[in-house]
């Protein structure tokens, strides 16, 4: 089994980064073109990052992804760089303009969802990357929330959308974090199609391996995630993709 | 520089591959592991693969994936396994019934972005692994334009859908394919933020690159994108998310 590979089977999300330890930028140009180098629909390229390392940008993210109990998440601004991915079909609009054409695929579904896609692929190409280095990360989603003011912030043009964020940093003390539990590996890989006997079972099991992991007995995943889940939780956002000039 | 980040750096997608060549069940297994292991939105783990080895499968899998023009993607054929990524909220479901209480994030946009941001992270974490190990991969969009056989063949349940699938294998004759050419890194990577000043010398200067890079004078990527992106190619799909349960 090579190192990567270890990597990847023990991975873990990273929350507390040492702020006095930054990447070189020879490391972050690596690091960004193994995102850029993942594959993309049609090879259209419909992914943007932008990269934020200034210490008063940072403080904005901070208050941006402020969970939604207020507390703050204190690794965007701990992290050495915040990598913040886009759908971005602005660049595919001056690829119409320029064939004379007219852009449709930001109307419709297949467009957010191709872009969504082709960013997640990108972060975990980012995620791959940085941790062969040795460097830690933790992929933030709460950016959504406060899609608007990061549009304004990063000056986001039309038919671009935040979608998710990447802290990249090394771990305070070069404390790895410990391998995140996961699902039974048979609720996920399917064999030959999809299989839902005994999901039930799975659950309840991995309820009671998961709370003993984190060593956290009053901790039921079940629980935690019918919190989120029982609503869309950002359902502002629909306004604001056709503010971007998607429309559904 | 390490192995792996000198792959990354250099990788494009395999689409010749060696049908006599199977991947060993331990060598999947750490594929699939790798794929699971990556970050999920609030670890609520909305992914799921269905593994497809059964010729008999993949030659139903080639009939979904014929072009447009009516070629097939022999590949997905020949290579060893392909691996079909669902966004799935069947499991998410079971969970919120579990807690008594009802499931709504499929209404709306949101389920369905994180899911398929949680779909390309895993992919991107899969390809990683795979090409880390000396395999081919490539992504496969074409399986949405059949979504409805796709989910009948793969008996898909309600709150599932087929997002993206990835050929693997060992490439013919132990081919590395050409690095695929990206856009200029500036064009991707934006320091602080979104900067659009020349962004259309960009796109020029690419269209002549990557016409050399892949020695075909009469290929102009532009247009190639255009022929495309001018307008949404799955309209289709609309109807079939609301048959699966997500009601945007």
């Amino acid at each position: 089994m090579n190192h990567i590979l270890q990597t990847m089977l023990e991975r873990g999300s990273v929350r507390s980064f040492d702020p006095t330890q930054k990447l070189s930028p020879e490391t972050l140009e690596t690091i960004l073109k193994a995102a850029q180098q993942s594959p993309t629909s049609i090879s259209g390229q419909q992914y943007s990052v932008i990269v934020i390392e200034d210490e008063a940008q940072k403080d904005k993210l901070l208050e941006y992804t402020m969970s939604s109990s207020g507390l703050p998440q204190q690794h965007v601004k701990d992290c050495s760089v915040f990598l913040l991915f886009l759908i971005d079909f602005h660049k595919t609009d001056l690829v119409l303009k320029k064939e004379g054409s007219t852009m449709g695929i930001h109307h419709g579904m297949e467009g957010l969802l191709i872009g969504s896609v082709d960013v997640g692929i990108s972060l975990g190409a980012a995620t791959a990357a940085a941790e062969a280095l040795g460097l830690g990360t933790v992929a933030i989603g709460a950016i959504r929330r406060s899609a608007e003011d990061i549009i304004k912030e990063f000056k986001l043009p039309q038919y671009t959308f935040p979608v998710v964020g990447l802290c990249i940093g090394y771990p305070l003390d070069n404390i790895k974090p410990a391998p995140k539990l996961r699902l039974p590996l048979s609720s996920f890989a399917h064999k030959a199609h999809y299989q839902v006997s005994d999901l039930n079972t799975l659950l309840d099991k991995y309820n009671k391996e998961i709370s003993e992991s984190m060593n956290a007995p009053d901790f039921k995943w079940t629980s935690f995630i019918a919190s989120f889940y029982n609503r869309d939780y950002n359902p502002h956002l629909l306004a604001l993709y056709e503010k971007q000039g998607f429309k559904i």
